[in-house]
This record gives C-alpha cells, structure tokens and sequence, in this order.
C-alpha cells in the first residue's frame, strides 16, 4: 500500500460526493490499519484487478447514506431501498472510477470489478490483503462515511 | 450470464469443501434471479475482471460456516473470530480460482481482486451487475450455503 495512493481515493470521494449529491464531506486523517474492518450499516464494495489487486469498501451509517441518496436523487428516502442500495453501489462505483483515472496518472493501472451492496445493521467487513489497510474516514455534519482500501502489495 | 458458466461455480464449490473441509455439499437446482441478493451471516465476496466485470458471492449461515470452517481447520469454532473470516476468505478465493480454470478452459479468461469477508447477521448483499445473477444453492446437512454469481453480460 503505498502513501500516493491516498490522495486518489481520498480525492475521488470529495469529487463524486460533490458532483452528484452536492454534498461534501470533511475528511479526517487518513490511517493505516491491521484490523482491517470497516463497520457500516450499507456498504459498496468492488474489487480492483490489475498493477496489484485490491479492494475499495465504501461504508455509510445508515443516516449518512440516507442523506447523500437523498440529495443526490433529490428526493427524500427513509429506508435502505432497492433505489437507494443502486444508488450506493453507483457511488461507490464512481468513487471507484475517479481513483483509477487519478492512479493511472501514477502509473498504477487498475480494472474494477461489478460492485456489490451490502446492507445490515452495524456489518463488519474484512479485507483478506496481505499488507495493511488504508481507511480515510469522513463526516458529513455528525453522520460516518468511512472509504477502506487494500491492496495486495 | 452464459449456462455454461454454471458448472464452473458448483464444481469448484463441491471441489474445495471436499479437499480442503472433507465435506461434501449437496448442491440445489440453480437459478437465475432478478433481485439478486444473498443472505448470509457471513459472506466471502470477490470481484472479477477480464472477459467481462463480474462478482461471486459465496454466503454461509452461521452455523454453516462453523460446520465448515471447523472441519477444515480440525478446531472446534464457536463463533466467528478472525481466524473463521480468514478461512472463509480463503475458501472464497478457492472457490473462484477453480472456477475460473474450468472458465479459461472455456475460452473465458478472468483475473480476481482481493477478497472482502461480511459479517452481520442475515445481511443482505446485491450484485450491480446489468444481467441477472445466478444463485446456486447449497445443503450441508441442514445448514445453507449459497454461491451466487453475476456477471455484466
């Protein structure tokens, strides 16, 4: 996992929370972590195949994906419904899209798996990397958005 | 989602419980479904690339990856710690690597990105994928073990 690959991940949720949902989110520190574990009650996750392989794991508290579907579908949700788990999966692929096009200016060039959803109440999620974990969480006012990346090496 | 990529995915599931848990899972009818979802107390999910963008998700019900994992490791496990997601993990990895040899023998040719383990329990999780996605259904006994599988054509 190497340090420039930060700034993609952490620049691509600013940019597609901004251009889709009008939202922007306030990063805090970006940490490396072994537990890898990111806690969420949805999450996108989508699994990167090529220089490395990796995985990206978007995490939103309830409250938090409600608010971005919301803004962003400029209608007002207040359940994890089919629209909304879509919805998190196009986010996440979007976030997706904007860190590859920014690491293949790095020279790291990465394809993307389908993204998959899950919802459940305070779910865990484990990446099986062999190197450490890059969580970079986010607050949108008081509500978590958490984005966790690995890769292989 | 071709017919011919059913086999790949039972075979392979049959093939890595019965080599690495001594195991041997009854496979249901499969089918294609719409709402593409699994339900599972824990989830190894896997992203794919090449041919076409695809995902495997293989979801266990607790007792069934206890079953299982216990077996395999020759450990008795009552819950599901560190070391049961890693195996569920690996075990995800396995299953899509020998299926994704039976798949290159049929001129289809996909890399995979690194697994993530879900867990929470009777959590949901939806592949984004365009076409349908297909569930191949699982007995251990009377425990539920489910491999779905989309890929984006």
């Amino acid at each position: 996992m190497k340090a420039e690959y930060v700034n993609p991940f952490l620049n691509g949720t600013v940019n597609v929370l901004k251009t889709m949902a009008f939202i922007e989110p306030k990063p805090g520190k970006p940490f490396l972590k072994r537990d890898r574990m990111a806690i969420g009650d949805i999450s996108g996750v989508i699994g990167l195949t090529g220089s490395t392989q990796g995985a990206v794991v978007v995490s939103f508290s309830k409250a938090a994906a409600l608010r971005v579907i919301s803004s962003m579908m400029g209608e007002t949700f207040a359940d994890l419904t089919d629209e909304v788990r879509d919805a998190v999966g196009e986010i996440t692929n979007m976030i997706s899209g904007d860190a590859r096009r920014s690491l293949a200016e790095l020279g790291a060039n990465f394809e993307a798996g389908i993204p998959t959803v899950v919802v459940g109440k305070g779910h865990e999620i484990t990446s099986m990397s062999k190197g450490p974990c890059l969580a970079i969480p986010f607050k949108i006012d008081a509500e978590d958005l958490t984005v966790e990346v690995s890769f292989e090496q």
